[in-house]
């Protein structure tokens, strides 16, 4: 067997139990805080039919073909293993949207496929939370989306000063390019160069916008966009609903006791034609991630496309990858202790039901406990077996502690050693 | 869009809020109990280099090519979607083994695909529990794997009128067949037909022992097989050390305490040239489900194919299918709470942060919180909504109650309603 088969195919992770400790403490904090909200849990298929897709992709969106990992089947069928998971959430609710009674909250921690290169906080294989509300069109939904997706960084320990979100909206922003600005042509192109906007410098940006035929008033206009504020729009908001439900968002963040998380940020714009309403953003303020963390908004045409009539929905996915990397960079990943918390040693072939009997006992208090494979070592190589373990107790349950009825527990921490009761085994090893 | 692609791909499963819950259901046990025997949990990637497989398959295994689901990347690599977990845990273990300290108890759940004809306890998307411990050969890793087995079971509700785990040793199945039966062709075709022996009647059997070319009295020790037990190859136990090892396997069973789960079957083989001693095999006793539920077994020279060295290895690998069959079948699954516990009204846009520090103190105790997404419908229409969702429990937060700083309390399921403080309101909501 060559050596290149140990490594994983590109772009995918092997996650040893230490780095799993870390992924599946970020799904328990996920989880946990979107069951707290209400949402339930969900989980699709990991591949689609490729149509899917495509029927998808004819309304723009953010994976494109050439990301897709699809492939026939045997029975010709052409399917694809998910890049994302709104269509096949689209098509559960489209299924039984007669049904449902409305909203229905709804969240998911699932692994996906974009053929990408692999670089900085992007792989091939990736896991993501998808929470979404569907079938409200109120700007409530998109007030509790955002909270969620808050609540979520507050649980693992961040604080304002550790992240930003910034929101927009894109029916306002469409709006007002087309209105005020006077764009009638190249919209995507424009938008694109916008939603980029703070990856370049100024110099680029204005040349780029020059090269897709803006004028120079239209140019200024754009590049002002970063520094307004919502009352600078103050004479537009009885004319764009898209600009009133970015201020009603805004304000009802605020009413939430959440104001110091976000911020307007008019030059937002989010992917291409996906988005209708609302959208928002999530920044690491640490300046080691400079890309957002991820985002989210609301689509309330998307799911129509599969359930043939629409439903609002409004959502956001955060990552495994980047989340990982903004929890590395403010260093909020607890000591996380993966391996057995005691280790029972086996005296001899006779005493080895005396030695279950502490495991039981242990293992009843749901303590992670290791008993020793006995193949006739003795108790001192167990001992030295648990220390290159980092196990923090042993248990020696001999003919000794057998005839008393007791157990020798040994911290390996301090290197202190006393006999305990069965009674009294699973609280002194739970107190450390 | 059209009907058809409601439909999820042939094989796979749409798990909507309720299905997903028995799933997590699952997870969390297997999870909780692989945890309390100090098993570390990994993950591996969800696609392989095909390599992997057939690699593996030079050595002859259970998963066939044919049901391979692989293709070709846009880099023209072959690659597949894992149908099992063992060539990748493999592979893992063998890229670390030098630096790992033995034994390595892992476990991981994990999904699958296998290209098959769907149907009762199969399908094409699957999950399973793996649990392996790597770098033991002594048969304690093995009593050790088979009591985790029923401990899952036990954890389940479980007991031994529902489930037997049928224990043999390949080794001295082999040696038998060979050494006493005098087989020396064929092995693997007769083999396969000892495996499926319960499946036929005694004539088809011996027709087909027949057919393979076996003469009467081979195939009438054969057919005895079935009704032998330990103590009728007493005179064998020094020859076979495949013998002695699972008497040492029973054993070590009945010295846990858990005699009344296990039968020694004679006739039982598992697989092919995948295991190299005691194999074991759970099936439910409910008489739905005739086929094996899962199991396991040593195989000793499999990892030796990645890691380029021989490391023994024990494990066992349940599916959630037909694990779902079988607590269906005795009714194991409790039942499970998916929705909110409680909903928040609210009464007008003036009560709103009044009714939010209702669900931020009921979140705060880890209680699912429904805020009513509010849009002008007045109280009664939410209580409606409540008990169309049945909500257990929904919380009034209006005027009046603002004045009295508390909140109206009403059951849903007992009809009767009560004023509380926000100090007393998540443990009347928990005590239900």
């Amino acid at each position: 067997m060559k050596n290149e088969l140990y490594q994983p195919y590109r772009g995918t992770r092997d996650l040893y139990p230490k780095d799993y400790a870390k992924q599946q403490y970020m799904f328990d904090v996920w989880r946990k805080v979107c069951l707290r909200f209400g949402f339930e849990e969900y989980l699709a298929p990991l591949v689609e039919k490729r149509a899917l897709y495509t029927a998808k992709q004819a309304s723009g969106e953010e994976v494109s073909q050439k990301e897709l990992y699809w492939f026939t089947d045997q029975g010709d069928r052409e399917i694809a293993i998910r890049p994302e998971m709104t269509p096949s959430v689209s098509r559960m609710i489209g299924a039984r949207i007669q049904s449902l009674p409305k909203p229905q909250r709804w969240f998911s921690i699932a692994n996906f496929m974009r053929y990408e290169r692999p670089q900085k906080g992007r792989i091939r294989e990736f896991w993501q939370l998808n929470a979404d509300t569907f079938g409200v069109s109120s700007v409530e939904a998109d007030a509790e989306i955002v909270e969620l997706s808050i609540e979520i960084m507050r649980e693992f320990g961040a604080d304002h000063s550790m992240f930003k979100i910034y929101i927009n909206n894109r029916e306002w922003f469409l709006w007002w390019l087309t209105t005020i600005v006077g764009v009638s042509e190249n919209i995507q192109a424009i938008t694109r160069i916008i939603d980029n906007i703070k990856k370049s410098s100024d110099r680029e940006n204005e040349e780029k916008l020059h090269e897709v035929g803006l004028l120079k008033d239209q140019i200024e206009k754009i590049m002002g966009l970063n520094g307004k504020v919502l009352s600078d729009f103050e004479d537009y908001m009885s004319k764009s609903k898209g600009l009133s439900d970015l201020k009603a968002l805004y304000d009802k963040i605020v009413d939430k006791g959440l104001g110091e998380y976000v911020k307007v940020d008019f030059s937002l714009v989010r992917g291409f034609d996906y988005y209708t309403g609302n959208v928002f953003e999530q920044y690491d303020l640490s300046g080691e991630n400079s890309r957002s963390m991820f985002g989210g908004g609301r689509y309330d045409k998307l799911v129509g496309l599969y359930a043939g009539v629409d439903v609002p929905a409004v959502g956001f996915a955060p990552g495994d990858v980047p989340m990982g990397l903004f929890l590395d960079s403010w260093n909020l990943i607890p000591n996380l202790s993966v391996g057995p918390q005691a280790l029972v040693t086996v005296f001899n072939e006779r005493t080895i039901q005396y030695a279950q009997k502490a495991v039981d006992t242990l293992r009843g208090h749901e303590i992670r406990t290791e008993m020793y494979l006995f193949d006739g070592e003795n108790v001192g190589d167990q001992i030295t077996y648990a220390s290159k373990k980092a196990i923090p107790f042993v248990i020696i349950a001999g003919p000794d502690e057998m005839t008393k009825q007791v157990v020798m527990l040994k911290n390996m921490v301090t290197g202190t050693q006393k006999a305990v009761t069965f009674i009294d085994l699973p609280k002194e090893v739970l107190k450390g």
